[in-house]
């Protein structure tokens, strides 16, 4: 398996593949850094979910994640934020369509044929991370930002025995009562609200809150806090279903990369502990 | 002094302004790092040049070195690497006009106009960057890389009382010797190659060594090596002048950002460690 790029980077090699996702009927792209431990046997992986209009290259260029990574002998996975190409529907609105697959199951024409996240993330992409590289099976942890932290919680939440832990930087934690959920799972799903509850990651851990510790940050200066977050509904619903949460608001930071640089590593750290014992 | 913008990382807060060049004839771009410390006095402060096709932000966005920054208490600066704008002359090249300024004063038409970027740096952007932010001007370092090492290393040796310390990820150190520096040369200054020998490092260390510990780190992956860096030219021209440095080839590294990033530190705690000395 030829990767497109490859670099090195903190001892470890960060490398961009591309691969076939059945689910979403075209490829996709991944990047990959394998930190130095990984030439000596099964890894810990983190997958980390971008957020709207993102593609796998944002985390990986700046978010300085590979540092630590290598440090803790961490391998992190991050995939694209959506199926890509010409045979792909799109839409012109930053927040639907390309760069916009809010790691779920569409539902409506045209969204259905290709807009299968929620299936590739979870049955696919982990298949051939695991089959690809020395990734411990047992200790798969995942992460990210915005739309990717709503991704991150959900699928948590769904499979916790699949993404044994779980962290999420100023996540859409709430997508029923916000906007971009709310028009996202209108356009992927349809109008019953019952399909929306299984994406909502307010609702789901109401039903089922998992045996893992979830870190979030949100920075206090983000444009989107009220409107479109709102994490005090998630918070709220932790602490109604007995979920072990730590919420910290960030004092002055925005939604931006130079937030998630800023609190990367105890993400990373939280990971690789947590990972370590299970 | 309005920024564009302005963001929280690590603690610190990172900017872009755009100021006015005569030297120029145009605006300039320039990115400003503050760490928490600049609040309670006159701090350190390094200048950042990037290399051929960046801008201001690369090195903000992707180098990764506000985290140590903060830790050090460092003021980071990172201009554009040209004048910029409809105004000024461009080439459809990669390696010659806006993106390219090579660091130097250019003497052709219709490049002396504009292409003033020694100028700019040595006298508008060090006036410019203590008189608007706290900066301690016996305490200022330079760095840079590729194209932006060359600037640095020329700059330092021309000016060491100004720029005190002196670093650079694989610079073009012997710019006569190389295609892209013979190019630029001819280009920016003309046929008569005294000219050119005032802005080639590998040239200037012989004529007057610095009293700087100069370090530089070089990838033996990286594609240009032996073609456009060739170090062992400005490593030889240093033993004989006595000019202290410390050459380091990096096993596997290529000429990116995440070659940079992954020695930033190092260069870091060197700026700070010789610059609390002087």
């Amino acid at each position: 398996m030829q990767p497109l790029s490859q670099t090195k980077v903190f001892g470890g090699t960060q490398s961009v593949y591309t691969h076939r996702s059945d689910a979403c009927d075209c490829d996709m792209r991944v990047a990959v850094f394998l930190p130095p431990q990984a030439k000596h046997g099964p890894s810990p992986a983190l997958v980390w979910l971008s957020g709207l209009t993102c593609t796998e290259d944002n985390f990986t260029a700046k978010a300085g994640a590979q540092r630590m990574a290598a440090k803790l002998g961490l391998i992190l996975i991050a995939p694209d934020t959506s199926p890509r190409g010409d045979q792909v529907p799109d839409d012109a609105a930053y927040d639907f369509g390309q760069g916009a697959g809010f790691y779920l199951n569409a539902r409506q024409s045209p969204w259905g044929k290709n807009f299968q996240m929620e299936t590739y993330i979870r049955d696919e992409l982990t298949a051939w991370m695991t089959q690809n590289f020395p990734i411990d099976a047992q200790k798969i942890g995942i992460s990210g930002h915005s739309m990717g932290g709503h991704g991150a919680l959900t699928l948590h939440l769904k499979n916790p025995g699949l993404f044994k832990t779980c962290s999420a930087f100023a996540p859409i934690s709430a997508p029923m009562q916000v906007p971009w959920g709310r028009k996202a799972f209108a356009g992927y799903l349809g109008d019953d609200q019952r399909l929306w509850e299984d994406y909502d990651a307010a609702a789901l851990v109401a039903k089922r809150p998992s045996p893992a510790h979830i870190l979030i940050d949100q920075g206090d200066a983000d444009n989107f806090l009220t409107e479109q977050l709102r994490p005090e509904i998630f918070e709220s619903a932790c602490k109604d279903a007995g979920q072990t949460l730590t919420m910290r608001m960030q004092n002055g930071y925005d939604h931006s990369y130079y937030f998630i640089t800023s609190f990367i590593d105890d993400h990373l750290r939280h990971h690789a502990a947590e990972l370590a014992v299970t």
